[in-house]
Parts: C-alpha cells; structure tokens; sequence
C-alpha cells in the first residue's frame, strides 16, 4: 500500500504573466509558444518593458500536482526553491492544495526561479525562464522513501536542462525500477525535445511506463514530419503514450492501438499556460484510479479545459467538483 | 496646463487572493466585506491557513490609477513601498500602465505592504492588510510639484489610520488648495468611517470637491440608518458625492440635484475586489476630461463593471477598448 498516487520531480517556478502582443515577443526574441532559459539580467530586462502582470505559482510537474490533488488525488513533489519571498509563495500554493512537499530550500545563492510568461490574444503562452534555485537541486533531494511510497514517479523533461537536475532524475527512475513503481515521463518542450533527443529516446526506451508529449514534441522526438510514422515509432518504445493534438484533443496510444479523445467543448481559451500539464494531471489521477485509458483522457480533457479558460496554470475552482458534474 | 489628470495618495500594497468559503473569515476573525489590519504574525498566521492564492498589486488609489491609465488619463501615484520582491512587482505594475511613480523605496524597515483577500463564493471580498512599509510615508514624499501639476488630488480614507499617512494626506490638501486643484477622497470602508469620523467631516466640509463612498460609509459618516438623511446632509457639505449602491447602481449627489446611474447588466461577478477602486477611476477620469456627471457616472460604472469580473483590482484588458465600444 503507497502512501501517494503520485510523486513528481520538476522545477519549482514562481510564474510572472501578462498579457502582451506578438511585437513584444518579436522585440525580445521569444521564440512563440516556446519555453527559453534566460540569465537574471535578461529575466530583468523582459519584465522591465511587460505590462502590468499577475503572480501565480507554476513549474509544470507541480502543476500537474496541483491538478491531481485538487482532483481528489494524494502527491508529493520534489523541487527547488530558494527561502526567499517567491519561494515561500510555491511552498504555500503547493502545500495549500495539499501537496506533500519538504524539499529543503536553498538558504543562499541564487533566487527562487521565475518564468515570465507572455500571453498573446490568441491565447498562447510563450516562456522566458530564470531557473536560479531550481539548478540547485541534487540528488540528495530525491527522497527514496518518497518514491517508494508513489505508485506512480512523475518527472518533467525540462529538468534535462540542468546536470544536476538530469542527474536527480536518473537517480529518481532508479529506485522506481527497483521498487517497481510506474515511471511517467512529459517532454515539455520540442526545443527541449531537440537539445536531448538521444537521451530521451534511451530513457523513454529504458524506464518510462507512461508518456506525456503535444504532436510537436513526438515528432521532434523521431525528427519526423508525419504524426502517424512517430505514433508508430513510439508504440514500439512505450507502454502508453498521451500526445494532445491541441483544439483536435488527444490520443493515448498502447498496445490495445490508438484512442481518440474529443477536445473540450464551447470554451473561452484565455490563456493556454499549463494545458499540458494539466492534461497530465487529469491521466495520472484516472490512472492511479485504475480507470481505462478512455476514462483516463477523459479526465485529462476536463482538467486541461478548466484551465486554459483563466489567466494561470493553477485550478481555480476544485477540479473533483467538475469531474463529478461530468 | 498641468501634466497629469489625477494625482493619487495612498497605501502600496500587493493583494495576496484565494476563494475561501465563509468558515475560514470566522475562524480567523475576519469582519465579511471589510477591511482589519494585521500585524505580521497575523498575516503569516492567516496566510499559513489559506488556499493556494495569487499576487496581483493592489492598493485603493493606486487601482483606481491604474483604472484611470487604463482610460487613457495620465497620472501620478504617492505611496510607499520597501526595496523588496513585492514592491519591486507594485512598482513594476504601476510604471507598466503608465502611472508616474517616484516615490523613493524604504531601503530598511518593515516589508512591503501585503492584503490577504478572501473572496467567498458570493464574490464578496474581505481584506486583512499588513501595513508593512505604506507606514513609512511621511510629509517628506509628499512631492509639491507632483499636485501642482495635477488637475485632481486624490486620497483613500486607508491613509488616515497611520498619524504619518494622515499628515501626509493633509499636506496634500494644503498645497492643492494652494493652486486650487481639485481634491478627491475615497471614504474607503465603513469601519474607517467610524474609526476617523470627525476628521473626515471636516477635511470634506474644508477640502473636499468630490466624495466617493459606498451606501453603508455615507450612513457610517452621519450615524445614520436612512440613506435620504445621509445624501441631504453631504449634500450640504461637499460639492460632488458619487456613492455605490452595489447591485442597484450608484448615485451622484451635487448641487444639481441627484442623479441614478444603472449598475453593469448581465456580469458574471467573481470578485468584488476594486469595484470601488475602478468607479472612481473611470468617474474621475471622464471628469477630468470636462463630461458631465452622468456621463462620470455611465464611465464609472463601465470601469467597475469590468473589475468584478475576474480575480483582483487591476483591469485585465484596456478599459478605453470598453469605453470606445459603449
């Protein structure tokens, strides 16, 4: 018996958003609908010249928690804050949803990471991200009791950024595999995809039960333009692979073949930050059920849907009450 | 011919905001729909207890600037704030929509203000402000060109529970009086009203032109139960009194007599927070451009109708595009 359904490693991300137009992203060079690491002085510049914004926590393994938990689910995270005014707002908005978090905070160096996310009209989010304290974590923050006590072991790729984060997660898909536990896997990013293809082909291949990934990220993982060679391709590697398809939905593809799942229907898209991580959220949490995966990207559907219709990649109603009325 | 429209002095702070329902305000003591301050244990206490929230900036004069800015009105803001993560993203917030904002930061002392708002499912929001740095303010940031380059003074009543504040806002008064600009204030809240009744009189019979209130601070004002008796009797004392009525509209009372405004139709309210703050902005800055008090009051109430709509007191799209579409 586990204590939690799932633990998840990620980078531990205060986010900044505003809404901008598309000559800001030009202006700054961000490339749209994208994820770039930035330095401290480059974070400074951006947000010198962005609009009024909100404060909102983020990080996408944590919002995928914070997804879970408020589905009705029980995790924990893994990630690194600095104890500074940022990072004591993640650890509120984490622990508050009622994830287990205890990942010792980082007393100096550098400061609690922030991505600064600039929503453009069309709704899509596009990221600038200082990650500061996040490149401190190690593997002496992968906590095995938390692990073994997960059914499920949860890890974004952007982590593969940092050595030491990579590191921590091979340490962390080690004792899943030891004490057997799923291994589920996000690709974040089709930039990121592209900076670690080979790695993540090998871990994919290796240790992950379950992968989370959008249409761009699949192929850039096979450097394909056809969605159905890398559907094929990735059959072969995966037990279960969950790629959203954007305003198309989704489909889960497994041994059993591939599922289609209808996207949401008549929403207001606002601001598409954490859509995928809250896809995620949604299958993990019918997953740990046992739920098929039908029921599975069911769930994934509703939870993405609730949040693309805010500005923000945190639920802001109680999820388990819409899974509930559907 | 002065620079600014409106020139505002009150409290920097940044809103910290979480749905709650209404057992969290009993059992921490929080009067619904009003304002109590805090000291840090107190608001570390209450943040601990609170759902996951997000940080957006805040402050009564300094939304209603931003309201105005938001119009297309230019102004100036007053206010205080330390050299710290929160009044790095007030000041951010404020200079990015265009409000002129010197005042120099604390560089010691207590933090930056924070207001821990909780908004009940009835949208109502109820506030525990941490004064922090705003306590800092004194006569010395009260900058003499600033009002005499502005066409309006404007004030929240917040000020006046700090003795610093309060001399600030009365030195304020003195140099518009001085160039004869218009002076404008906020009652604020009906506890204020009652905690500072008697000065409030008389710094509205000797400086005030325009009043803004809502129905309870009026009758709070005069300790009264008839809203008739209250509108008489600031008739007599005050040139213009603009004051909410919540779902019934508002009322402008002047020597012309009293005119109804109808309240925003069909809203989807979710916070209440900054309704005040925003009727003011769109009353003040219509004023500012010569309308006539209907014509403040119809701009008014498309500002605060915008407000109530999402979380937090900062317009969330450019308020002259509502005002250009009505």
């Amino acid at each position: 018996m586990t204590k939690f359904d799932v633990v998840g490693v990620g980078n531990a991300i205060v986010d900044i958003l505003a809404k901008v137009d598309d000559a800001f992203l030009e202006k700054h060079e961000l490339p749209k609908g994208g994820m770039s690491l930035i330095d401290e002085g480059q974070a400074q510049a951006i947000y010198d010249d962005m609009p009024p914004a909100i404060e909102a926590s983020g990080g996408s393994a944590a919002n995928s928690l914070a997804g879970i938990a408020s589905l009705g689910g029980s995790c924990a995270f893994i990630g690194k804050v600095k104890n500074d005014t940022l990072g004591g707002i993640f650890a509120h908005d984490l622990k508050a949803i009622g994830v287990h978090y205890e990942t010792a905070k980082a007393e100096d160096g550098a400061a609690t990471a922030k991505c600064l996310i600039s929503v453009t009209e069309d709704a899509e989010r596009t990221m600038a991200t200082y990650l500061g304290a996040t490149r401190g974590m190690t593997t002496n923050d992968v906590d095995e009791a938390l692990i073994k006590d997960s059914k499920i072991l949860y890890l974004e790729g952007y982590l593969w950024d940092e050595q030491h984060a990579k590191h921590a997660m091979r340490k962390a898909v080690e004792i899943a595999g030891q004490y057997e536990r799923k291994v589920s896997l996000s690709l974040s990013d089709s930039f990121c995809v592209d900076r670690h293809r080979a790695e993540f082909l090998e871990l994919i291949e290796e240790g992950v039960d379950i992968l989370f990934c959008n249409e761009d990220e699949l192929k850039s993982l096979f450097e394909t333009d056809n969605l159905e060679v890398a559907i094929q391709k990735i059959s072969e590697k995966c037990e279960i692979t969950a790629a959203t398809l954007g305003s198309k939905g989704s489909i889960i593809v497994s041994s059993a073949g591939t599922i289609s799942i209808a996207a949401g229907q008549n929403l207001n898209v606002v601001d598409t930050t954490g859509a995928g991580d809250l896809y995620a959220a949604g299958f993990l949490y019918s997953y740990s059920q046992g739920k098929s995966l039908a029921e599975c990207g069911k769930t994934a559907t509703i939870a993405a849907s609730e949040i693309i219709q805010h500005m923000g990649a945190r639920p802001e109603v109680k999820l388990s009450d819409l899974l509930d009325a559907a």
